[in-house]
């Protein structure tokens, strides 16, 4: 039931030599409905797909799921083709693109923070400026990375996104161990989401807090990629883009090593230095 | 009283001949407030400045401005560095990062799609996927642009950039015109922003709709891109990455000319061809 992530299209290419006819294949962006107990709490533009994960990591990063144990059953619609993967999946309902999440205290005062998302969304949850000063804990101390295997990790990402290579246009985040071992992938349009799924991997396989693990993103650090590492408790994110100044500081508040530019065996390290050997 | 667009940062840069201390200028990233008669609507997370343009464009874009005459008043923070921009503007919020539109006859309905916004949001405003089937007219006809001049574009885009050259880390929207003349050109860490703030300027300068124009996007071409596109009736737009599946279809729903890859002097068709002369 799994719909394809490369669907492709006709289309006119245009060069110096004229127009040429071929066919191209796109990234696959649908809106996915996602629902708390039933009730509609956001759209999110995403690459279909692995959606209970997106649905459960986006839910840790604004911090309405804070125990595993907090979700009593996942709902998704059976064109998800995911029917067999989360824990406690029931496929009753009909309708696609529809992620509902029970929780087993019901949502309470957390959904205050109603949010919607698009596939380049994060800062869901606040209403106000004074809203942003998140209510997260610190990143637990270690790892100390190799800075010549950090250095790698960019192709290692890189060298193994299926999608990216079919299309040109998907994020990648990749989760790796203090050896530089690949724990998970995820591609999506939307990097916050490619963050989100893998975090929704690491709550379904129990492995949450996410301490001595490497957070690689393809794109650009900004502030939600951040926000969304710490409340996973992941001590460092790397990214291939640049960081903004929110992501600096969001990091250096809560102790999170970011690196950005980590491309062509070089990097730059703008928060938490102690965690790369000199 | 305007901010820094490119605050400077000391960090460690690593490189295989080992670690150096350097300055480094960040892409700044702030959460803007926005308001509408005084109620909380939404943070958004930008690059400070043009903040009325923002404001102005993602209500265009969440249609919950519609005519410019609906624009009572914006009254902006002192901070933001706009006191004599807007078209009537009150300067009397001492708070900073925040924006305040006051409409004509109060947002009634239109404010049912109360949305959250990021940096790189856009599908803010629809709480189901029903609600995505959009009440957006179809684009203008015309103009027809030499495939030669639309492939230079990205290259004049690039040109002008100034705040990408000192950080890497923004992206830009340009409105050219059909003869290929830059209009405005505005950098944002959220492409979505950048788009906005070309839209609310052009809103502002009473050129809305924007027929004639043709918008080049220096990052992918996302749904979120051709929604606002379509919005201020913008006829062709231009990404220099790739388009989504669901931009495409979205732009041949509205008769959009939907153009992705445009760089080194290429550029692929994904709707609307007639656009481009043969």
């Amino acid at each position: 039931m799994s719909r394809p992530q490369a669907p492709e299209v006709l289309t006119r290419r245009w060069s110096e030599g004229g127009w040429q006819e071929a066919g191209d294949r796109l990234a696959a962006e649908e809106p996915l409905q996602l629902l708390i107990d039933g009730s509609p709490l956001s759209i999110v533009m995403r690459t279909p797909g692995n959606d209970v994960e997106l649905a459960l990591g986006l839910l840790w990063a604004e911090r309405v799921v804070t125990d595993p144990a907090e979700v009593r059953e996942v709902r998704v619609s059976a064109e998800s083709g995911e029917r067999e993967e989360a824990v406690r999946l029931l496929t009753d309902l009909i309708e696609s693109n529809q992620v509902d999440v029970r929780l087993a205290s019901g949502p309470g005062r957390r959904l205050e923070r109603a949010f919607l998302s698009s596939s380049a969304c994060g800062v869901c949850g606040a209403t106000t400026v004074e809203s942003l000063a998140l209510d997260l804990p610190q990143v637990p101390d270690g790892p100390v990375v190799e800075p010549r295997l950090l250095a790698e990790l960019a192709e290692r990402l890189r060298g193994r996104q299926r999608l990216f290579d079919q299309t040109g246009g998907l994020h990648a985040a990749g989760l790796f161990d203090a050896a530089g071992e690949l724990v998970v992938l995820r591609e999506d349009v939307g990097r916050h989401n490619a963050v989100d799924k893998v975090v929704g991997r690491a709550l379904l396989d129990g492995r949450l807090p996410l301490a001595g693990h490497l957070l690689v993103v393809s794109g650009r650090g900004g502030y939600e990629i951040v926000q969304k590492a710490v409340a996973a408790s992941i001590p460092l994110v790397a990214a291939v883009g640049a960081p903004s100044s929110l992501a600096v500081a969001t990091a250096r508040r809560f102790g999170l090593t970011l690196v950005g530019f980590l491309r062509g065996g070089r990097f730059n390290v703008y928060s938490g230095p102690e965690r790369l050997s000199a």
